[in-house]
């Protein structure tokens, strides 16, 4: 099954999405930003938020109208997220392909993404829904809280399974919650389709994030866009690490690695090594595995419909997915 | 006069605009956000945009409850760009007072501003006005806009009136329009109300970015917090220099100085000499004056009031004031 497969119910209206963004790429009289946010918008992506909140919505009465321009801030808000992720310090190097930053710099990005961001307030202004509003101002707030804790406990290996959790829950989970939760709002759902649909992407996003950080450390570089490790590397401390730096028998060895900005590339692999060898990965998968379950659970007081379906072949595939 | 009895009318209701923006300074759980975003925000400042806010809701029927979160947010957004304004790529490097950038480096300053943005979204749904989210999302994306074109000018001699003008209506100009336009808006004033105060706020935030480029080249070093000529050697190019680059008997070697990213303290000092003696700055008090007499007028159709009045004078004041 491929993943694309998952998004059947929705892939003529995932396309008009695609339009909106291409539109909104072409907005900017000014060159640099046309560019810019180009790169960014037409580089395809999974358009998963947007995916969520119009499957989301397709559990109850769709109607596109109101679900189009939610869908498509949900995407911008990521977008301008990723863009402000490649703000970077001198003393930060970055590796993969080239990202805004590498190409244009600092200040370009951050222009770049409150560009982008202020697209999303646009789109947000449209939805004409306080609620929307509301839950979406305070997933910003929270998704840069996390983003400042990550920068705080960067090469930090003193971090507990709640430290990793808070960050990976502002970090992913809230953004994919708000898009489960708010196309079923838009869509007139009854408070507690809401509430399960907002439960349903919490626990898939928690999920989709432990994942990522998983296939961080075992996919195929082709397959991960960027080199094995990155995460380690850029001293960002993931669940499997956290367990490793428990478990593992050269767990002094393990710290030592993990806290040192200019790590060698020898003690890069021999460090991911070490946390396969001592069952973090195998660990991690299960805690993912524990969150997908609750995902699906939260799933069941839905009426029966395709998109439920989807959303429930969803979350089975966040686990076997290979990238 | 002095710059606060020009507020005296509103003078309560700014305290109030403080506290909020003390209790969200102190919002975050995380040590480190609640320092950066409490160094921005308690560093006190004029709260000019919550003022035109105020004091053109005053202008009307004022209900504090309606205005306070548009003063709020307002404040927020701009807080927001300035601490964006800080980050910098390797190659520049700033003089003056610290910013959060040169307390915590570039990462955390892209995302002290989001955060701060963020809080502004938070208001903004409070104030649950349609048009106030239209117009404050369409600012934001202009905003955005401009500081991409300043940037791409940044150090390039071969710049019209119009690119300058351009600028700074989207730097400075459209959000005090704003927030002179919403304070009517959302004190319910009647359409050709909230578009005087329209013009009246684009007009004065016009000369109040030229009269600021102005005094960047005239004013003591201590007014001004940071040393004269700050836009030059930064490659801002402004009006006075514009006018200069046209007018000046050494315009061509101007133009080499202007467009020089490492430029000697003695070629700042004799650029700023050149650029005094040719004329210049009387030329942009002149533009500054002619936009300041358009904000007034604007004013006329309102009817009499101790806002009208303040609003009058402040117009009045923005050439005669000296940082």
């Amino acid at each position: 099954m491929k993943a694309k497969e998952l998004f059947g119910e929705i892939r003529n209206d995932l396309v008009l999405v695609e339009k909106e963004l291409k539109k909104i790429a072409n907005l900017p009289e000014e060159k640099l930003l046309s560019e810019t946010s180009g790169h960014l918008l037409n580089a395809g992506g999974k358009r998963l938020r947007p995916a969520f909140a119009l499957l989301a919505g397709k559990t109850f009465q769709y109607d596109l109208e109101k679900l189009l321009p939610l869908a498509v801030a949900l995407e911008l808000i990521h977008m301008a997220t990723l863009v402000h992720d490649d703000v970077v310090d001198a003393s930060v190097t970055r590796r993969g392909i080239p990202t805004v930053k590498a190409k244009w710099g600092n200040q370009v990005s951050v222009y770049t993404g409150d560009f982008i961001f202020g697209q999303s307030l646009i789109q947000i202004a449209r939805c004409n829904n306080k609620k929307i509003a509301e839950i979406l101002a305070d997933v910003s707030v929270k998704m840069s809280e996390g983003e400042i804790v990550q920068l705080r406990t960067t090469f930090d290996p003193k971090q507990s399974l709640r430290d990793y959790l808070f960050r990976i829950k502002r970090k992913t989970a809230l953004l994919i919650s708000a898009s489960c939760e708010l196309g079923a709002l838009a869509a007139g759902a009854p408070e507690n389709f809401v509430r399960a649909l907002r439960w349903y992407g919490y626990y898939l996003g928690m999920a989709f994030q432990i994942t990522d950080d998983i296939l961080d450390l075992i996919a195929e570089e082709k397959e991960l866009g960027k080199p094995v490790g990155s995460d380690l590397r850029q001293g960002v401390v993931t669940l499997p690490v956290i367990f490793a730096l428990q478990k593992s028998p050269r767990k002094e060895w393990l710290a030592e690695v993990v806290g040192k900005p200019d790590k060698k590339e020898g003690e890069v692999l021999e460090a991911i090594d070490e946390i396969k060898k001592c069952g973090a990965i195998e660990y991690s998968f299960g805690v993912s595995q524990r969150y997908l379950i609750k995902a699906k659970q939260r799933l069941e007081i839905l009426p029966e419909s395709n998109a439920k379906k989807s959303l429930a072949l969803i979350a089975d595939f966040i686990n076997i997915r290979t990238y």
